[in-house]
């Protein structure tokens, strides 16, 4: 790897990176001489996260990343080779790792863009290619995209309470890992967050840095003044005072005798704990009475996206908000549901043979085929998404995912575009990746072009999301096949 | 990095992880003149996670690595000069950034052994060391004890669920980033689970790896029989089939049926999903009439500690269990509310100043100077923690952490260890880590010395545990203080 940035994010080699089940399925269809046969596989979610309407795309990049740095080192070979079945063997013949020694994953990627709205059952990517490869890559391309369209839906939500104020993601010393923080701060950034306070992921994706002091600088001082002071002196041009250490409304005095005292031009005072209405109004009041008219008020400590709506439906003078654990860990629904199912494989004709899972619930069924998700919209927005097979084409009907009794059709003046765009082709790029800051204005602009009510917390409108009616056909002729057997 | 492992995990530098106000605060300490204050931080969560009665310590070895690879990069410097203050000039002055280039970590550290249970208010970790680097390791050293701690206490709830079955961690696809996923795979042995699918981290730590196939497996088969056919030929001493694609009672069938024929010793059959008391019961009546007595019954599919125990308390005859999201992201609790905070600094003179960080509950307010805990045992198991001050000594008398007014004398008979243990002597180790089998052989010895009472997940034993009096007294007479200014 040449990229430096990969090498610190990716490491050397992660293509151990998987599930062990993916190796022994691939050394299963090596053995059977199937390990060439073409497949379709299709990662999607099943559940709007956190009770709400949409999701929105992330993760895309490190996950093509992924992709095109994969390879087995040596030291990959030597563990794989080390490993025992339970009679004490090896688990891998060596000719087997003797081909994942040459092994490239040559495929061919199509997937929504980062920053793209996207709801249950569309395929957010969709990888085709030998079924060994495309097999392989399940539980790598999950964990990457999964977490980061989950932290990029919860920030785009909090944003969204926020009403254009300034977010920093300030999550690091509760997420879940190294990753988990580094990857957060991407994901929260393309969601629409503003700034981050962790500088390692400020030096990797050029996100804007941001911070204040902590309630240790105050204490390490005898006086919280003294503090103030050693800390305005040190960087009077970026002075964020923590003004609740001791006393929240004694703290404000202190900072702004300190800010007149030194000339400081003070950013903000930051509250990080007790009620944050009350506190910020009386805040308010002082910095106006002192002529700080510009210093900013900050709030911390636990926020969410209700807790902020809350306050500002009450109409506290806040418009810096500082959120971590809420942001980084999706802390009321860390995990989306994402999945990586196969939807079609050659036969020994090379013809596609289509492919679904089949469930107890009709809407937990899999859609076969390769799919594409169609958004049409008029002068006025986004109408409704349609998910269709490339083979049977578009249609006119679309019937509701989750209740078939909805249909609806399409109307003739409305336009439409497909949302997966081609990324890899036999492995190689044919896909230019925006900025972080493209992805995230994409972010913003394309929410803008839904229905406002789509975005409430409780009781969200519901956008219209369903299959092409003869796909959907197929897909209810194969069940009862399957079912039939 | 010499070490390959740690080059992998922890890339060539991670000194930019961490908030950016540990870096203004470590610049305006320079600026002030008090860089070379020596401090005491202390690590601690407020909460015991999961509304049990225990966390089990874990992260210590990665979090130790971390201070050890700890230095500033040519391009972490660089990154560093480029950030600017909000009028536009460097953020940071040069001379401070000549005194990065050569920067080390200088600490004494002591800390809890990987596996000790460890309750609220008590620190896991000890740092003690000039102010400036003391305080720029917050950030970082949350990160990785918070998360293993929490995901370590999940672990040993989960095993203790399935009182001794086999636990397999299962959670790479859903969890949150890639380190996410590395470092709850290293946490959830240390709890006690006995295996993961996850290949990486089989690599990197030596965790036993465990994996079957997955749905996709049979559907791309015509046939369920011919794809068990397929993969029992390719791995007939390490077989594991999935056995729901289609209907589970059908499954088991063709899974005997194939095992007969190709003479598989068959390790266990998978259930993914539908109701595993009914079915587990039904497929164990059916591998035992066909003379699979040995054959296994492993269940996957969302599980958690309480869906474990009720199948356990049912009867199901399930003996391995695959748990992936709800332990890698502890799901019900993804985050430790654990804490970094000053307790102690020194004066002009040298001399040490005790710290504490009030709060409007007396409960939340911080514990002031050098702390060490003792856990009391006698012939039965432990009696009870001692959190006690250096300086101050043991004492007999315990006031509990959170109603004061309960008390407990230290019995002459009892026996003590302190579970502080030295780590780092002027950055340098004087600690030897056990391997990671040991740790998890610590935890399941150290649980076993308390009641089980202890581990019930609804209304759990208490186990007492409080402050030395004398300790007490003092942070009572510090509050007041701070209140009177």
């Amino acid at each position: 790897m040449d990229n430096p940035l990969l090498k610190r994010v990716y490491r050397d080699s992660l293509s151990l990176l998987t599930d062990l089940y993916e190796l022994t399925m691939a050394y299963a269809y090596w053995k059977c001489g199937l390990a060439n046969r073409r497949a379709v596989f299709q990662l999607f979610f099943r559940k709007h996260p956190f009770d709400g309407m949409h999701a929105v795309c992330a993760g895309l990049e490190p996950a093509i990343e992924y992709i095109e740095q994969f390879h087995f080192s040596e030291e990959d070979l030597e563990y794989l080779k080390g490993l025992k079945n339970r009679k004490g063997g090896p688990l891998f013949e060596s000719a087997f790792l003797e081909q994942l020694r040459t092994f490239k994953m040559e495929l061919n990627v199509d997937a929504m863009e980062e920053g793209t709205p996207v709801f249950p059952y569309e395929p957010l990517l969709r990888v085709e290619g030998p079924i060994i490869a495309a097999q392989i890559l399940e539980s790598a391309l999950l964990n990457i995209v999964n977490f980061q369209t989950l932290v990029a839906t919860k920030a785009s939500r909090i944003c969204f309470a926020a009403a254009g104020d300034h977010i920093v993601e300030f999550g690091l010393r509760r997420a879940q890992g190294i990753d988990g923080a580094i990857s957060a701060s991407r994901a929260s950034f393309i969601g629409g967050c503003h700034s981050t306070s962790n500088v390692l992921s400020g030096k990797l994706f050029g996100i804007p840095v941001l911070g204040t002091h902590a309630h240790s600088w105050v204490m390490a001082f005898d006086d919280e003044i003294e503090s103030f002071r050693a800390f305005g002196k040190a960087l009077p041009k970026n002075c964020i005072f923590l003004i609740d250490t001791y006393d929240t409304m004694k703290g404000v005095d202190r900072a702004i005798q300190v800010a007149k005292e030194e000339g400081i031009d003070l950013i903000a005072v930051r509250l990080d704990s007790g009620d944050l209405h009350r506190l910020s109004s009386g805040v308010r009041k002082k910095l106006d009475a002192a002529g700080l008219q510009k210093t900013k008020i900050m709030a911390t400590n636990e926020l969410t996206e209700q807790i902020i709506r809350d306050l500002k439906h009450q109409g506290a003078p806040i418009s810096l908000w500082g959120v971590g654990t809420n942001l980084v860990t999706a802390k009321d629904q860390p995990a989306l549901d994402g999945v990586y199912k196969l939807t079609a494989v050659t036969d020994e004709k090379g013809k596609w043979q289509y492919r679904l899972k089949i469930s107890e619930q009709v809407i937990k069924t899999t859609h076969p085929g390769i799919s594409q998700v169609r958004r049409f919209f008029n002068d006025k927005g986004n109408v409704c998404d349609m998910l269709y097979d490339l083979d049977f084409g578009p249609g006119n009907t679309i019937v509701n995912h989750t209740d078939p009794g909805a249909k609806m059709k399409v109307d003739p003046s409305w336009k439409h575009r497909d949302l997966l765009v081609p990324i890899l082709r036999e492995g190689k790029r044919v896909y230019r990746f925006p900025s972080l800051e493209e992805s995230r204005k994409k972010t913003y602009e394309e929410l803008d072009q839904f229905n406002p009510g789509m975005r409430r917390f409780l009781n969200p409108q519901i956008y219209f999301c369903g299959l092409e009616e003869k796909l959907f056909e197929e897909k209810i002729a194969m069940m009862e096949e399957i079912q039939k057997k």
